[in-house]
Protein backbone atom coordinates (compact mmCIF):
# COMPACT_ATOMS: atom_id res chain seq x y z
CA UNK A 1 0.00 0.00 0.00
CA UNK A 2 1.72 3.23 -0.49
CA UNK A 3 1.11 6.10 1.40
CA UNK A 4 -1.83 7.96 -0.69
CA UNK A 5 -3.83 4.78 -0.07
CA UNK A 6 -2.70 4.29 3.49
CA UNK A 7 -3.70 7.43 4.39
CA UNK A 8 -7.09 7.26 3.16
CA UNK A 9 -7.73 4.07 4.15
CA UNK A 10 -6.42 4.90 8.61
CA UNK A 11 -8.86 7.63 8.22
CA UNK A 12 -11.62 7.49 10.62
CA UNK A 13 -14.22 10.61 11.10
CA UNK A 14 -12.52 12.53 14.45
CA UNK A 15 -15.02 14.24 17.15
CA UNK A 16 -12.27 14.98 19.65
CA UNK A 17 -9.66 17.54 18.49
CA UNK A 18 -6.14 18.22 20.01
CA UNK A 19 -5.92 21.54 21.72
CA UNK A 20 -3.11 23.07 19.44
CA UNK A 21 -4.41 25.05 16.69
CA UNK A 22 -4.17 24.17 13.30
CA UNK A 23 -0.81 25.67 11.71
CA UNK A 24 -0.87 28.53 9.23
CA UNK A 25 1.04 26.39 6.91
CA UNK A 26 -0.97 23.25 7.23
CA UNK A 27 -4.18 25.58 6.85
CA UNK A 28 -2.62 26.55 3.65
CA UNK A 29 -1.65 23.08 2.24
CA UNK A 30 -5.69 21.90 3.53
CA UNK A 31 -6.72 25.09 1.21
CA UNK A 32 -4.56 24.50 -1.85
CA UNK A 33 -5.36 20.74 -2.32
CA UNK A 34 -8.99 21.71 -2.13
CA UNK A 35 -8.71 24.51 -4.81
CA UNK A 36 -6.68 21.42 -7.52
CA UNK A 37 -9.58 20.22 -7.38
CA UNK A 38 -11.45 18.57 -10.45
CA UNK A 39 -14.08 21.05 -11.31
CA UNK A 40 -16.72 21.26 -14.13
CA UNK A 41 -15.09 22.83 -16.93
CA UNK A 42 -12.53 24.49 -14.99
CA UNK A 43 -15.67 27.35 -13.70
CA UNK A 44 -14.92 26.71 -9.57
CA UNK A 45 -18.83 26.55 -9.20
CA UNK A 46 -17.93 26.99 -5.25
CA UNK A 47 -16.76 28.95 -2.75
CA UNK A 48 -15.19 27.66 0.86
CA UNK A 49 -15.69 29.44 3.93
CA UNK A 50 -13.05 29.29 6.58
CA UNK A 51 -14.85 29.81 9.83
CA UNK A 52 -12.57 30.74 12.59
CA UNK A 53 -14.94 32.92 15.00
CA UNK A 54 -15.82 31.15 17.94
CA UNK A 55 -19.49 32.33 18.15
CA UNK A 56 -20.06 31.41 14.62
CA UNK A 57 -19.11 27.78 15.84
CA UNK A 58 -20.98 27.30 18.66
CA UNK A 59 -24.03 28.96 16.51
CA UNK A 60 -23.37 26.18 14.14
CA UNK A 61 -22.77 23.96 17.15
CA UNK A 62 -26.08 24.50 17.95
CA UNK A 63 -27.96 24.71 14.39
CA UNK A 64 -26.58 21.60 13.56
CA UNK A 65 -28.59 19.40 15.17
CA UNK A 66 -27.10 20.22 18.54
CA UNK A 67 -23.52 18.84 18.48
CA UNK A 68 -21.42 19.99 21.22
CA UNK A 69 -18.43 18.70 19.49
CA UNK A 70 -18.65 21.15 16.46
CA UNK A 71 -17.62 23.99 18.32
CA UNK A 72 -14.43 22.73 20.05
CA UNK A 73 -13.15 22.47 16.09
CA UNK A 74 -10.13 24.33 15.30
CA UNK A 75 -11.34 25.70 12.20
CA UNK A 76 -14.72 24.36 10.27
CA UNK A 77 -14.76 24.51 6.57
CA UNK A 78 -17.94 24.90 4.93
CA UNK A 79 -18.10 24.11 0.98
CA UNK A 80 -20.58 26.46 -0.29
CA UNK A 81 -21.99 25.72 -4.09
CA UNK A 82 -21.94 29.07 -5.84
CA UNK A 83 -23.14 30.33 -8.94
CA UNK A 84 -23.23 33.91 -7.57
CA UNK A 85 -20.16 34.91 -8.77
CA UNK A 86 -20.75 33.41 -12.43
CA UNK A 87 -23.85 35.32 -12.14
CA UNK A 88 -22.80 38.62 -11.28
CA UNK A 89 -20.17 38.36 -13.53
CA UNK A 90 -22.28 37.67 -16.72
CA UNK A 91 -23.79 40.78 -15.87
CA UNK A 92 -20.65 42.96 -15.47
CA UNK A 93 -20.20 41.21 -19.33
CA UNK A 94 -23.56 42.43 -19.89
CA UNK A 95 -24.56 39.20 -21.25
CA UNK A 96 -28.46 39.60 -22.37
CA UNK A 97 -31.40 38.16 -20.62
CA UNK A 98 -28.99 36.34 -17.95
CA UNK A 99 -31.43 33.04 -16.99
CA UNK A 100 -31.54 32.10 -13.24
CA UNK A 101 -29.31 29.24 -12.31
CA UNK A 102 -31.27 25.64 -13.38
CA UNK A 103 -30.70 22.66 -11.68
CA UNK A 104 -27.96 21.66 -13.59
CA UNK A 105 -25.83 24.76 -12.23
CA UNK A 106 -26.90 23.73 -8.55
CA UNK A 107 -25.66 20.06 -8.94
CA UNK A 108 -23.23 21.13 -10.66
CA UNK A 109 -22.39 23.27 -8.27
CA UNK A 110 -22.68 20.75 -5.61
CA UNK A 111 -20.52 18.29 -7.29
CA UNK A 112 -17.49 20.53 -7.43
CA UNK A 113 -17.92 21.82 -4.00
CA UNK A 114 -17.75 17.76 -2.01
CA UNK A 115 -15.19 16.93 -4.50
CA UNK A 116 -12.98 19.85 -3.26
CA UNK A 117 -13.99 19.11 0.46
CA UNK A 118 -12.80 15.26 -0.12
CA UNK A 119 -9.76 16.72 -1.01
CA UNK A 120 -9.50 18.81 1.85
CA UNK A 121 -10.37 15.79 3.93
CA UNK A 122 -7.61 13.58 2.42
CA UNK A 123 -5.15 16.41 2.77
CA UNK A 124 -5.89 17.26 6.16
CA UNK A 125 -5.53 13.40 7.35
CA UNK A 126 -2.14 13.29 6.10
CA UNK A 127 -1.11 16.25 7.96
CA UNK A 128 -2.38 14.60 11.12
CA UNK A 129 -5.30 16.81 11.24
CA UNK A 130 -8.92 14.45 11.50
CA UNK A 131 -12.67 15.89 10.29
CA UNK A 132 -15.72 15.41 10.60
CA UNK A 133 -18.55 15.98 7.69
CA UNK A 134 -21.69 17.60 9.25
CA UNK A 135 -24.56 17.22 6.64
CA UNK A 136 -26.64 19.26 9.15
CA UNK A 137 -25.33 22.12 7.65
CA UNK A 138 -28.17 21.64 4.88
CA UNK A 139 -30.89 22.36 7.17
CA UNK A 140 -31.88 25.25 9.01
CA UNK A 141 -32.13 27.55 5.39
CA UNK A 142 -33.30 30.93 7.18
CA UNK A 143 -30.52 30.79 10.16
CA UNK A 144 -27.70 29.95 8.26
CA UNK A 145 -28.26 32.00 5.34
CA UNK A 146 -28.77 34.80 7.88
CA UNK A 147 -25.36 33.37 9.93
CA UNK A 148 -22.86 33.35 6.92
CA UNK A 149 -24.42 35.97 4.64
CA UNK A 150 -25.39 33.83 1.95
CA UNK A 151 -26.57 34.87 -1.19
CA UNK A 152 -29.43 33.90 -3.17
CA UNK A 153 -27.24 31.40 -5.83
CA UNK A 154 -25.29 29.55 -2.86
CA UNK A 155 -25.66 26.74 -0.99
CA UNK A 156 -23.67 24.98 1.59
CA UNK A 157 -23.13 21.57 0.47
CA UNK A 158 -20.18 20.17 2.55
CA UNK A 159 -19.26 21.31 6.14
CA UNK A 160 -16.47 19.94 7.90
CA UNK A 161 -14.60 20.52 11.74
CA UNK A 162 -10.82 20.07 11.69
CA UNK A 163 -8.20 19.72 14.43
CA UNK A 164 -4.59 17.44 14.94
CA UNK A 165 -5.78 13.74 16.19
CA UNK A 166 -5.10 13.88 20.17
CA UNK A 167 -2.35 12.13 21.58
CA UNK A 168 -4.24 9.39 23.36
CA UNK A 169 -6.13 8.75 20.24
CA UNK A 170 -7.19 4.60 20.07
CA UNK A 171 -8.81 4.94 16.54
CA UNK A 172 -11.78 2.56 15.69
CA UNK A 173 -12.58 2.07 12.66
CA UNK A 174 -16.88 1.35 11.79
CA UNK A 175 -17.25 -1.81 9.46
CA UNK A 176 -18.68 -0.84 5.87
CA UNK A 177 -20.89 -3.18 4.26
CA UNK A 178 -19.22 -5.71 2.05
CA UNK A 179 -18.51 -5.42 -1.49
CA UNK A 180 -20.59 -7.61 -3.05
CA UNK A 181 -23.55 -5.29 -1.96
CA UNK A 182 -21.99 -1.73 -2.99
CA UNK A 183 -20.18 -2.53 -6.54
CA UNK A 184 -22.00 -3.83 -9.59
CA UNK A 185 -20.37 -4.96 -12.73
CA UNK A 186 -22.02 -3.09 -15.61
CA UNK A 187 -25.77 -2.40 -14.52
CA UNK A 188 -27.73 -2.60 -11.34
CA UNK A 189 -28.24 -5.47 -9.28
CA UNK A 190 -31.73 -5.26 -6.77
CA UNK A 191 -30.88 -7.22 -4.07
CA UNK A 192 -33.54 -9.71 -3.12
CA UNK A 193 -34.26 -10.40 0.36
CA UNK A 194 -32.05 -12.81 1.41
CA UNK A 195 -29.43 -10.59 0.13
CA UNK A 196 -30.34 -7.68 2.47
CA UNK A 197 -30.56 -9.93 5.04
CA UNK A 198 -26.97 -11.03 4.41
CA UNK A 199 -25.80 -7.48 4.25
CA UNK A 200 -27.50 -6.15 7.29
CA UNK A 201 -26.67 -9.50 9.12
CA UNK A 202 -23.37 -7.78 11.28
CA UNK A 203 -25.52 -4.73 11.72
CA UNK A 204 -28.58 -6.66 13.66
CA UNK A 205 -25.78 -8.81 15.48
CA UNK A 206 -24.04 -5.58 16.96
CA UNK A 207 -27.46 -3.77 17.69
CA UNK A 208 -28.28 -3.03 21.13
CA UNK A 209 -30.33 -5.16 23.05
CA UNK A 210 -32.76 -1.97 24.20
CA UNK A 211 -33.03 1.23 22.25
CA UNK A 212 -35.09 3.89 22.97
CA UNK A 213 -37.59 3.89 19.54
CA UNK A 214 -38.70 0.07 20.95
CA UNK A 215 -37.27 -1.41 17.33
CA UNK A 216 -37.04 -4.68 17.22
CA UNK A 217 -34.65 -4.53 14.65
CA UNK A 218 -32.07 -2.51 12.62
CA UNK A 219 -33.93 -1.69 9.78
CA UNK A 220 -36.59 -0.61 12.60
CA UNK A 221 -33.98 1.51 14.78
CA UNK A 222 -32.48 3.50 11.78
CA UNK A 223 -35.89 4.47 10.31
CA UNK A 224 -36.69 5.57 13.35
CA UNK A 225 -33.13 7.16 14.60
CA UNK A 226 -32.56 8.50 10.84
CA UNK A 227 -34.57 8.15 8.22
CA UNK A 228 -38.27 9.12 10.25
CA UNK A 229 -36.28 11.45 12.80
CA UNK A 230 -37.01 15.31 13.26
CA UNK A 231 -33.82 16.52 11.37
CA UNK A 232 -34.33 14.35 8.50
CA UNK A 233 -37.49 16.04 8.31
CA UNK A 234 -36.14 19.38 8.86
CA UNK A 235 -33.39 18.62 6.02
CA UNK A 236 -35.80 17.26 3.56
CA UNK A 237 -38.13 21.18 4.28
CA UNK A 238 -34.41 23.48 3.99
CA UNK A 239 -32.95 21.94 1.45
CA UNK A 240 -36.00 22.57 -1.31
CA UNK A 241 -36.31 26.38 0.71
CA UNK A 242 -32.88 26.31 -0.88
CA UNK A 243 -33.14 25.21 -4.38
CA UNK A 244 -36.28 27.50 -4.68
CA UNK A 245 -33.99 30.40 -3.99
CA UNK A 246 -31.22 29.07 -6.07
CA UNK A 247 -33.45 28.49 -9.22
CA UNK A 248 -35.88 31.51 -9.04
CA UNK B 1 4.64 18.52 0.25
CA UNK B 2 4.22 15.20 1.80
CA UNK B 3 3.38 12.45 -1.02
CA UNK B 4 -0.49 12.76 -0.32
CA UNK B 5 -0.42 15.89 -1.07
CA UNK B 6 1.96 16.00 -3.95
CA UNK B 7 -0.51 13.49 -5.41
CA UNK B 8 -3.53 15.53 -5.42
CA UNK B 9 -1.46 18.73 -6.20
CA UNK B 10 -0.29 16.68 -9.47
CA UNK B 11 -3.56 15.60 -11.01
CA UNK B 12 -4.68 16.90 -14.11
CA UNK B 13 -7.98 15.71 -15.73
CA UNK B 14 -7.08 12.83 -18.09
CA UNK B 15 -8.65 11.55 -21.45
CA UNK B 16 -5.96 9.96 -23.27
CA UNK B 17 -5.14 6.62 -21.78
CA UNK B 18 -2.13 3.96 -22.16
CA UNK B 19 -3.19 0.75 -23.83
CA UNK B 20 -2.82 -1.42 -21.05
CA UNK B 21 -5.77 -2.62 -19.13
CA UNK B 22 -6.28 -1.87 -15.12
CA UNK B 23 -4.82 -4.60 -13.21
CA UNK B 24 -6.96 -6.46 -11.19
CA UNK B 25 -5.10 -5.43 -8.04
CA UNK B 26 -5.09 -1.96 -8.59
CA UNK B 27 -8.74 -1.58 -9.52
CA UNK B 28 -9.37 -3.42 -6.32
CA UNK B 29 -7.27 -0.54 -4.39
CA UNK B 30 -9.10 1.92 -6.06
CA UNK B 31 -12.38 0.47 -5.04
CA UNK B 32 -11.26 -0.28 -1.45
CA UNK B 33 -10.36 3.19 -1.32
CA UNK B 34 -14.01 4.75 -2.21
CA UNK B 35 -15.71 1.99 0.25
CA UNK B 36 -13.43 3.31 3.21
CA UNK B 37 -15.03 7.22 2.49
CA UNK B 38 -16.75 8.99 4.96
CA UNK B 39 -20.51 8.36 4.63
CA UNK B 40 -23.51 9.93 6.58
CA UNK B 41 -24.33 8.02 9.58
CA UNK B 42 -21.81 5.44 8.45
CA UNK B 43 -25.09 4.33 5.88
CA UNK B 44 -23.15 3.97 2.62
CA UNK B 45 -26.52 5.38 0.77
CA UNK B 46 -24.55 4.70 -2.86
CA UNK B 47 -23.76 1.79 -4.86
CA UNK B 48 -21.09 2.06 -7.33
CA UNK B 49 -21.31 0.70 -11.10
CA UNK B 50 -17.95 -1.01 -12.49
CA UNK B 51 -18.56 -0.47 -16.35
CA UNK B 52 -16.46 -2.86 -18.65
CA UNK B 53 -18.54 -4.20 -21.11
CA UNK B 54 -17.87 -2.55 -24.32
CA UNK B 55 -20.98 -1.76 -25.48
CA UNK B 56 -22.20 0.60 -22.63
CA UNK B 57 -18.98 2.27 -22.90
CA UNK B 58 -20.07 3.21 -26.46
CA UNK B 59 -23.36 4.14 -25.80
CA UNK B 60 -22.02 6.30 -22.80
CA UNK B 61 -19.67 8.25 -24.99
CA UNK B 62 -23.06 8.94 -26.85
CA UNK B 63 -25.59 9.92 -24.28
CA UNK B 64 -23.06 11.44 -22.15
CA UNK B 65 -22.75 14.94 -24.68
CA UNK B 66 -20.89 12.90 -27.80
CA UNK B 67 -17.41 12.46 -26.55
CA UNK B 68 -15.96 9.67 -27.85
CA UNK B 69 -12.75 9.75 -25.94
CA UNK B 70 -14.94 8.05 -23.28
CA UNK B 71 -15.17 4.70 -24.61
CA UNK B 72 -11.60 4.88 -24.91
CA UNK B 73 -11.50 4.36 -20.64
CA UNK B 74 -10.04 1.13 -19.59
CA UNK B 75 -13.04 1.33 -17.10
CA UNK B 76 -15.99 3.57 -16.18
CA UNK B 77 -17.07 3.47 -12.29
CA UNK B 78 -20.37 5.25 -12.01
CA UNK B 79 -21.35 6.21 -8.44
CA UNK B 80 -25.22 6.25 -7.42
CA UNK B 81 -26.90 8.19 -4.84
CA UNK B 82 -28.65 4.87 -3.43
CA UNK B 83 -31.62 4.77 -1.01
CA UNK B 84 -33.27 1.48 -2.64
CA UNK B 85 -31.06 -0.92 -1.02
CA UNK B 86 -32.46 1.13 2.50
CA UNK B 87 -35.88 1.66 1.22
CA UNK B 88 -36.03 -2.54 0.39
CA UNK B 89 -34.48 -2.98 3.60
CA UNK B 90 -37.03 -1.30 6.01
CA UNK B 91 -39.38 -3.54 3.89
CA UNK B 92 -38.06 -6.72 4.88
CA UNK B 93 -38.09 -5.21 8.19
CA UNK B 94 -41.37 -4.70 8.41
CA UNK B 95 -41.36 -0.82 9.61
CA UNK B 96 -44.70 0.80 9.53
CA UNK B 97 -46.04 2.85 6.64
CA UNK B 98 -42.20 3.97 5.22
CA UNK B 99 -41.92 7.36 3.78
CA UNK B 100 -40.43 7.79 0.31
CA UNK B 101 -37.00 9.26 0.37
CA UNK B 102 -37.05 12.99 0.58
CA UNK B 103 -34.56 15.80 -0.76
CA UNK B 104 -32.56 15.36 2.89
CA UNK B 105 -32.13 11.18 1.69
CA UNK B 106 -31.68 12.48 -1.93
CA UNK B 107 -28.26 14.64 -0.53
CA UNK B 108 -26.98 12.89 1.63
CA UNK B 109 -26.51 10.08 -1.06
CA UNK B 110 -25.10 12.54 -3.35
CA UNK B 111 -22.82 13.38 -0.94
CA UNK B 112 -21.52 10.00 0.09
CA UNK B 113 -21.41 8.91 -3.41
CA UNK B 114 -19.14 12.02 -5.17
CA UNK B 115 -17.14 11.53 -1.71
CA UNK B 116 -16.80 7.93 -1.97
CA UNK B 117 -15.91 8.51 -5.71
CA UNK B 118 -13.38 11.18 -5.15
CA UNK B 119 -11.20 9.26 -2.90
CA UNK B 120 -11.12 6.87 -5.84
CA UNK B 121 -10.02 9.53 -8.05
CA UNK B 122 -6.74 10.30 -5.35
CA UNK B 123 -5.97 6.37 -4.80
CA UNK B 124 -6.03 5.87 -8.62
CA UNK B 125 -3.52 8.62 -9.50
CA UNK B 126 -1.54 7.57 -6.71
CA UNK B 127 -1.20 4.63 -8.43
CA UNK B 128 -0.69 6.13 -12.23
CA UNK B 129 -4.23 6.25 -12.98
CA UNK B 130 -5.56 9.09 -14.67
CA UNK B 131 -9.11 9.99 -14.32
CA UNK B 132 -11.78 12.37 -15.80
CA UNK B 133 -15.15 13.12 -14.14
CA UNK B 134 -18.22 13.20 -16.61
CA UNK B 135 -21.01 15.25 -15.22
CA UNK B 136 -22.95 14.28 -18.56
CA UNK B 137 -24.20 11.24 -16.45
CA UNK B 138 -26.50 12.92 -15.14
CA UNK B 139 -28.30 13.94 -18.64
CA UNK B 140 -30.74 11.77 -20.57
CA UNK B 141 -32.71 10.35 -17.60
CA UNK B 142 -34.97 7.86 -19.70
CA UNK B 143 -31.58 5.95 -21.24
CA UNK B 144 -29.65 5.82 -18.45
CA UNK B 145 -31.82 4.94 -16.27
CA UNK B 146 -32.95 1.70 -19.15
CA UNK B 147 -29.68 1.59 -19.76
CA UNK B 148 -27.94 0.95 -16.49
CA UNK B 149 -31.06 -0.75 -15.02
CA UNK B 150 -31.33 1.81 -12.45
CA UNK B 151 -34.29 1.36 -9.85
CA UNK B 152 -36.28 4.10 -8.70
CA UNK B 153 -34.44 5.56 -5.27
CA UNK B 154 -31.17 5.90 -7.42
CA UNK B 155 -29.09 8.81 -8.83
CA UNK B 156 -25.92 8.90 -11.02
CA UNK B 157 -24.22 11.42 -9.15
CA UNK B 158 -20.83 11.05 -10.16
CA UNK B 159 -19.32 9.26 -13.32
CA UNK B 160 -14.88 8.58 -13.65
CA UNK B 161 -13.07 7.48 -17.01
CA UNK B 162 -10.17 5.20 -15.67
CA UNK B 163 -6.51 4.29 -17.20
CA UNK B 164 -2.89 4.21 -17.21
CA UNK B 165 -1.27 7.45 -18.10
CA UNK B 166 0.34 7.03 -21.29
CA UNK B 167 4.08 6.83 -21.60
CA UNK B 168 4.26 10.18 -23.73
CA UNK B 169 1.94 12.27 -21.20
CA UNK B 170 2.97 16.06 -21.41
CA UNK B 171 0.72 16.61 -18.29
CA UNK B 172 -1.14 21.11 -18.74
CA UNK B 173 -2.15 22.12 -15.51
CA UNK B 174 -5.39 24.51 -15.88
CA UNK B 175 -4.76 27.90 -13.82
CA UNK B 176 -7.57 27.94 -11.07
CA UNK B 177 -9.14 31.11 -9.82
CA UNK B 178 -6.83 33.25 -7.03
CA UNK B 179 -7.38 32.35 -3.33
CA UNK B 180 -8.67 35.27 -2.69
CA UNK B 181 -12.29 34.95 -4.90
CA UNK B 182 -12.75 31.49 -3.71
CA UNK B 183 -11.81 31.32 0.25
CA UNK B 184 -13.79 33.74 2.99
CA UNK B 185 -13.20 34.02 6.16
CA UNK B 186 -15.98 33.49 8.41
CA UNK B 187 -19.06 34.74 6.12
CA UNK B 188 -19.66 35.05 2.45
CA UNK B 189 -18.13 38.62 0.73
CA UNK B 190 -20.34 38.98 -2.08
CA UNK B 191 -17.59 40.66 -4.92
CA UNK B 192 -17.88 43.77 -6.68
CA UNK B 193 -17.34 44.63 -9.89
CA UNK B 194 -13.80 45.31 -9.78
CA UNK B 195 -12.81 42.47 -7.91
CA UNK B 196 -15.19 40.38 -10.91
CA UNK B 197 -13.36 41.63 -13.43
CA UNK B 198 -9.60 40.95 -11.84
CA UNK B 199 -10.82 37.60 -11.12
CA UNK B 200 -11.40 36.61 -14.34
CA UNK B 201 -8.88 39.28 -16.05
CA UNK B 202 -6.46 36.04 -16.90
CA UNK B 203 -9.23 34.17 -18.99
CA UNK B 204 -9.99 37.35 -20.51
CA UNK B 205 -6.27 37.53 -21.58
CA UNK B 206 -5.99 33.71 -22.57
CA UNK B 207 -9.75 33.73 -24.73
CA UNK B 208 -9.49 32.65 -28.04
CA UNK B 209 -9.65 36.11 -31.01
CA UNK B 210 -12.63 34.65 -32.29
CA UNK B 211 -15.20 32.54 -31.35
CA UNK B 212 -18.52 30.29 -32.65
CA UNK B 213 -21.01 32.33 -30.99
CA UNK B 214 -19.76 36.11 -31.92
CA UNK B 215 -18.91 36.19 -27.63
CA UNK B 216 -16.84 39.92 -27.29
CA UNK B 217 -16.12 38.55 -23.45
CA UNK B 218 -15.55 35.67 -21.50
CA UNK B 219 -18.41 35.91 -20.12
CA UNK B 220 -20.71 36.10 -22.99
CA UNK B 221 -17.97 32.79 -24.15
CA UNK B 222 -18.79 30.51 -21.00
CA UNK B 223 -22.65 31.78 -21.23
CA UNK B 224 -23.00 30.45 -24.43
CA UNK B 225 -20.56 27.71 -24.46
CA UNK B 226 -22.30 26.19 -21.02
CA UNK B 227 -24.96 27.71 -18.70
CA UNK B 228 -27.21 28.74 -22.08
CA UNK B 229 -26.01 25.49 -24.13
CA UNK B 230 -28.18 22.68 -24.71
CA UNK B 231 -26.42 20.06 -22.17
CA UNK B 232 -27.53 22.25 -19.82
CA UNK B 233 -31.18 22.63 -20.25
CA UNK B 234 -31.06 18.70 -20.75
CA UNK B 235 -29.10 18.09 -17.74
CA UNK B 236 -31.39 20.71 -15.76
CA UNK B 237 -34.26 18.84 -17.19
CA UNK B 238 -32.98 15.00 -16.57
CA UNK B 239 -31.86 16.14 -12.96
CA UNK B 240 -35.85 17.13 -12.26
CA UNK B 241 -37.14 13.89 -13.74
CA UNK B 242 -34.57 12.03 -11.54
CA UNK B 243 -35.88 14.06 -8.45
CA UNK B 244 -39.12 13.55 -9.30
CA UNK B 245 -38.90 9.60 -9.46
CA UNK B 246 -36.57 9.63 -6.19
CA UNK B 247 -38.99 11.33 -4.28
CA UNK B 248 -42.25 10.56 -5.04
Amino acid sequence: MNEVINTINSRVSLRRYDSCEISNDDLEKIIESAIKAPTAGNMMMYSILKITDEKIKETLSETCDNQPFIKNAKVILIFLADLQKWYDYFEVCEVENIKAPGMNDFMLGIDDAIIACQNAVVAAESLGIGSCYIGDIMENYEKHKELLNLPDYTFPAAMITLGYYPKDMNKIYRERFDKQYVVFENTYKKLDEDELKNMFKHKEEDMPKTNPYGAKNFGELIYNRKTNADFSFEMDRSIKEWIKQFTK
